[in-house]
């Protein structure tokens, strides 16, 4: 966003034909476009050696206690980063309770879970998903797994040298975040951001001004168009029950007054567009239904047809190209 | 195999340094090298349409019912093809009866299961896979899937020109077997057979020769290194109970009159080393005790430790390089 606004002082600056933009200047309060690269995460840095270890352990099934299920399983990367179910289906045959985050740009969000478990996303590869959430198994008994392959030693040792015993559950998760920090998808929406006109079309730029002027942009911000903070759903104007999770079902039913209110992560909105279905519960499918759940539910302010198709092709506009991941071979 | 020999003799005729090499002469009655492409299929031309396809379908979840499993599930390209399961583990969390058979290099093979029911790998395709076997699905369910995402319709209507309603069962099948047909992993062992004396250890070339002495290249021979037909396991010797699969063991503990003998195909041996656990059963774990008992059972000539070591380093030279397959983003 900085350097954009540099770039265009320095336009004016020399005389160049830099036509004001007000959309421009309005959704650089918000928006910056997508970082090339994420190298520097809390408190480590991603190197070559730990993006690479990182994407074998993402494909690897031996993380979890079946050995049919690794990341990919349901953060599927000709998907979206997500399985398009409502709920995860997990190794045992059940169904999870939440809709499936997608990793694409994961490493960008503040909150990193639906219920706000996990403030980076280095702890949530090794906390909920090995432990028991997705992969039904302990991070003791994933890193013994790794231990028994004698391959993964030397990977972890060249990506944490100077390390004594480098296979640990901590290293694991920061050779997944690191991988992870690779998924970004530059989306037109970026381009446009950084100054090509041609990369909106006139329906996006106009969807893009209503996304700001109904205040979608209050909590869908940042560079992952949300992911930055917990509401619950209907902040204004309660959902239907059908758009509720079984636990939440359950709670609803037994009325219980102790129970606390749920509350959400906003979700980031790249790559909406491949990520159906929507909400917590996966209850909804369709964008534009998903679009006017929220402006009644959240802003309290109903949208005219031609209002939501507007905001449905500007979320068109930040879909983008995910890297070409190659399965890598696994040891 | 064919012009490996030609190119000998020319070499022969002109005078050019080809020393005679016995081993090469020797191998060259059971194997060739594997073909650089595989287009001319069973009653069809694997078209690159066909081919980008297949390569969305092999990763398309939205053909099992639970719409979580693809064929990528259980035929991982990171795995050798493989899940690395005794037997997979099913969308219902219940694990099948056969160890998962791989995908790479399968056009070349004859047989297409354990148990021989599929004559071609288009029909297999379609067949036992989501009939209920992995996908817990029916073909008409998954065209009916195929057919509500209209950008399939396009790209059927492009892979099967001038077909009124491209997107059937068959045609599904026509593109995931184009899509196989690419999965080829050239090795050691073809660079060897092609004249390229270094690509095999010495090792790896005394191997190969108690490999042909023992008698195994009388099952496991072709470009596949087997899976050419169907023989009891233990042909010579009964293996134990321990190998044996459920129905096998319950068929055992019946002592039906009626019953037929189990009868298994000869498994391929490309890239055995990354498909462990090993036989129909995936109750063998370590590739030298699979030698073993494959020596004793079906040839009734047990191995020297040495003879196994020598083996199982010839089996080496035939894991191969796998194209790289970033996944594809599905429509």
């Amino acid at each position: 966003m900085r350097s954009f606004l540099v770039t265009l002082s320095a336009g004016a600056m020399f005389g160049a034909p830099v036509a004001a933009d007000p959309l421009r200047d309005a959704a650089a309060q918000f928006y910056g476009p997508l970082p090339a690269t994420v190298t520097e995460l809390e408190g480590h840095v991603a190197t070559p050696e730990k993006v690479e270890l990182g994407k074998k352990l993402f494909f690897e099934t031996r993380l979890s206690a079946s050995g049919s299920h690794s990341c990919v399983s349901c953060h599927d990367l000709a998907k979206g980063g997500v399985d398009g179910l409502a709920t995860a289906l997990l190794p045992d045959g059940q169904s999870g309770l939440r809709n499936t985050s997608s990793v694409l740009n994961a490493v960008l969000n503040t909150d990193h879970y639906w219920d706000g478990r996990e403030a980076d996303l280095a702890a949530q590869t090794v906390g909920p998903e090995l432990a028991g959430l997705a992969m039904i198994n302990t991070p003791e008994a994933a890193v013994a797994a790794l231990k028994a392959i004698p391959a993964y030693a030397e990977e972890f040792a060249l990506a944490f040298p100077g390390e004594a015993d480098p296979v640990t559950a901590d290293n694991l998760a920061r050779a997944l975040e690191s991988f992870e920090a690779t998924l970004l998808t530059p989306a037109p929406f970026d381009a446009w951001l950084a100054g090509d006109d041609a990369a909106l079309s006139d329906d996006q730029k106009a969807g893009l001004q209503i996304f700001m002027d109904k205040g979608c942009a209050y909590c869908h911000f940042g560079p992952s168009i949300g992911g930055q903070g917990y509401y619950p759903l209907g902040l204004v104007e309660l959902p239907g029950i059908d758009i509720k999770a079984a636990d939440e079902v359950a709670q609803a039913a037994a009325a219980d007054p102790e129970a606390e209110d749920f509350v959400f992560r906003t979700a980031p909105l790249r790559n909406i567009t491949l990520t159906a279905p929507y909400f917590h519960s996966g209850k909804v499918t369709d964008l534009a239904i998903a679009v006017d759940v929220m402006a009644a539910g959240q802003l309290g302010s109903p949208l005219a047809p031609e209002e939501t198709a507007g905001i449905v092709a500007f979320l068109g506009s930040l879909t983008g190209t995910l890297p070409e991941i190659a399965p890598p071979t696994l040891p």
